[in-house]
């Protein structure tokens, strides 16, 4: 039987990482996340906490930052070194078999080679305000500020890798808003589409 | 017990409105679609055919031109009036009886006043092509054009009463892609999240 993958990508603060551990849990298929990190890290010899923030976020707000910061004479940056390391193990991981990928723009890089359900978890600003204070704890920043710079960096990292928009329905196969939703409901859902 | 009501937006051909029309009937309540729009006509005056386009598309594909269209000398336009009916026709609604209710902007309408699970359903292209031709039949325009065309319109009217973009995830609930799920897995999966 063909692998079959569920890619979740996620907002900030949304759960996204809960609900595909859960899924997976329940489906008995592995989960990548912290553990794709560590592949790509053992693969690149980048830090995992590099590739965590880096391959996934633009180092800038303005994704324009990032298509011209730390080039080489031949236009590559060591982000783009990520991104190619981070789809081969992702394109690796889904030839091996079935699984939940969470984030690194996965429903993208697999788009034309595997079987999947594609994923998109979002909530609203307070509902994520309230979980990553819960989850990550306080900081110097307050966490309405904390998610809109990360929603930024993502969806420019997005924009820029797959020239596609991150967040847009049609994108996906199932968007849920785990916010009014809550977390049980999205991973049951899930698993019944799968 | 206080109404819950469905709010349904879709894509023009992605089957939103058989889909409304199968939950309604698993949960034993109302769908309001053909029925929203002679309800819409009584009051107005206007003919089912107007409120058909008219209460859901902007009458050029661009919203400028929408705006500044037919206006009186208090800048009110037939289309505002049509607007403030159903606005009305679909709050008494949501008052009466727990529903469905396919498209017309209710999701945005009921926002602050009514218990709602917002859904939006999509397809690709090929798909929605492909379903138009079975369900209404050949043109002289071909689907794709048809699809793009009513896509534009319906985007564009939404955009402009509701001052919100139509089809980003953030805006739904539940985003389901009918032509990749299926209509009967929409329906099961709305049902189970109502």
């Amino acid at each position: 039987m063909k692998n079959r993958i569920i890619t979740i990508s996620r907002e900030f603060g949304s759960g996204g990482r809960t609900i595909g551990k859960e899924v997976a849990a329940k489906l008995g298929i592995a989960c990548y996340d912290q553990e794709l990190i560590e592949k790509i890290a053992e693969k690149s010899g980048f830090s995992s906490e590099y590739i965590k923030e880096q391959g996934e976020y633009a180092p800038t707000a303005s994704w324009i930052g990032m298509a011209f910061a730390g080039r080489d004479s031949t236009g590559h940056s060591y982000q783009d070194e990520l991104w190619n390391i981070q789809r081969d193990i992702i394109q690796e991981l889904a030839q091996k078999e079935s699984c939940v990928i969470v984030g690194r723009c996965a429903d993208y890089i697999l788009r034309d080679t595997a079987d999947c359900l594609t994923v998109f978890i979002h909530a609203s600003m307070e509902k994520r305000a309230e979980r990553i204070v819960k989850v990550y704890g306080e900081s110097d920043l307050s966490p309405e500020k904390r998610l809109r710079n990360k929603d930024r960096r993502r969806k420019a990292y997005y924009q820029f890798y797959t020239d596609t928009e991150w967040g847009v329905a049609q994108n996906y196969q199932i968007c849920l808003d785990s916010g009014i939703l809550g977390i049980e409901k999205c991973v049951e859902t899930i698993v019944s589409l799968y």
